[in-house]
């Protein structure tokens, strides 16, 4: 299964707590650090099982994908472990530091417009040349159940937990989280967090069709995607909740969570902790994880600067 | 011992490691994370030491203290916690998230000049009209006893350790440092490490007589006070060497720390990094700690902002 086949390369990252956070909320939170993962991201975790899932002969000319961060930095880590190449379309407008860091893990980069029509296009046009194999952000069975160990090694290591909160973009981490939870602790509920300006998977969920987001404009880059067709009926199926945050909410949970906990966290992972404290009442009195998904963040342009008010 | 004297109140923090720090610098470095202490920083546990070494019966009048800031908070949350008053005396341009922080500890304010005489004028009028007992910073052996245990803590968890670092300002965490490594870890050398632009301890251990620093001018805000009269013969005696830093390798050192291991660390926490970075080649092949002091930092003015290109 994908915890034994990922185990030699990631890290078990810790779970921190926070008196102060408990006092806040009224209830016990547990904070899973998948900032502390490899290439600072749970997205490490989804790359390396979809990767040492194919046979290594048929990895020879490489992987891509097309990802604005985070996905890119994880598949070119992995891919360069596993001795091959990753080509890697990302949207011209991707923070510098994620750049870098994918350039820094030895992914090979071809920009494009941030659009997902763009993205798209271009892929398929990396993939005609190469002949790499496609490793798809989070509509892939092997992401979802790479991703899904974040929660099994939460569950395994806290009892009880009554909710787990996770963030939703395109919904490989918040249905490899309720897959999980659906597994190996069926009596804990699952509530996705989404920017109120990405929100297509409220909109999808409630509406019980796919509704997808269209350029959305959001601080937590990581969550502008839309959700997929795998990564979709398993929300619908075993998600309890979505709740949409503002772009205020966010900025104001980060900047309390760097203040308080002394960890750095991307704006994607500080919109579960903004649903934790604004948006989701019935945690008080209970056991609530929190997973937190990366801490890549670009230091030069940080959500507050301009704001010393805030 | 300070040890158990504090145990109930402190936190027994834990230690990080990075392989990529340990490529850089062909070592294996472990890092004392003393920013998830209570109040972000080591200081309480010397705080917490001090308080808990008077009998209460004499605490009734409060405690009081002239402080840049950590040991403000931590002296005001450990008078909170043992049922007494905190009067400190601030300097007045003292970072503001540390002066909130010590209001939110419930300590009393008072503000002065920015220079060591006129916090110290303050604080002598504040003691005779409150008939609080002062505790300093860092020249009191039950404030060195209790900033010692970080170190017994590291070499109780870390065999073998051939160095550790530890920043300096007053010497209180320096001479703890060195206290603790002499008692349990009698093979490990310390190295403390000083902001150039306050090189009171640099030049106090090499020309072997106390040379104070005057109103100097760095980011590493905790590091601006000069040895005391207990610190400095410990200093003497127990500490290997001293090794200076210039601003620009601590901004960078704590940019590059934040980026990489996504947890927060203050300036004072940025020198002894930036000196095991550059300054003390011999960690080569080595076993280091490294005494993380704190991670209380004003987020609406980091030191890299408006230089982006660094």
């Amino acid at each position: 299964m994908a915890a034994d086949r990922i185990r030699p390369y990631i890290r078990k990252t810790p779970i921190f707590t926070s008196a102060t956070i408990n006092k806040m909320v009224d209830a016990e939170v547990f904070f899973k650090c998948e900032n502390f993962q490899k290439v600072g991201a749970f997205k490490a975790r989804g790359a390396t099982n979809a990767l040492r899932s194919i046979h290594p002969g048929q990895l020879t000319k490489g992987v891509s994908t097309h990802s604005s961060g985070n996905h890119a930095q994880a598949l070119s880590w992995a891919a360069s472990l596993a001795g091959t190449e990753a080509f890697i379309v990302m949207p011209d407008n991707s923070p510098k530091v994620k750049v870098e860091a994918v350039r820094g893990y030895g992914g090979c980069i071809f920009f494009c417009e941030p659009t997902l029509e763009a993205r798209e296009t271009t892929l398929r046009r990396v993939i005609e040349e190469t002949g790499s194999i496609e490793i798809h952000p989070y509509n892939d069975s092997r992401i979802v159940a790479g991703q899904a160990t974040a929660t099994l090694e939460m569950v395994q290591e806290i009892d009880n937990l009554d909710l787990i909160i996770a963030p939703v973009g395109g919904g490989g981490l918040l249905s490899g989280t309720a897959l999980s939870a659906a597994y190996f602790s069926p009596g804990t509920r699952v509530i996705g967090a989404e920017p109120e300006a990405a929100n297509d998977a409220w909109k999808s969920f409630h509406e019980k069709r796919f509704v997808p987001s269209l350029n959305p404009q959001t601080i937590a880059d990581g969550l502008k995607t839309s959700l997929g067709s795998v990564t979709f009926p398993i929300i619908m199926d075993l998600v309890h909740d979505i709740r949409t945050v503002d772009e205020e909410s966010s900025i104001r949970a980060m900047k309390f969570f760097w203040e308080r906990m002394k960890i750095v966290i991307e704006p994607s992972s500080a919109v579960p902790v903004a649903a934790l404290l604004e948006k989701i009442p019935e945690v008080r009195h209970s056991r609530v994880g929190v997973i937190l998904s990366g801490g890549n963040v670009d230091l030069d342009h940080l959500p507050w600067a301009g704001h010393a008010k805030r």
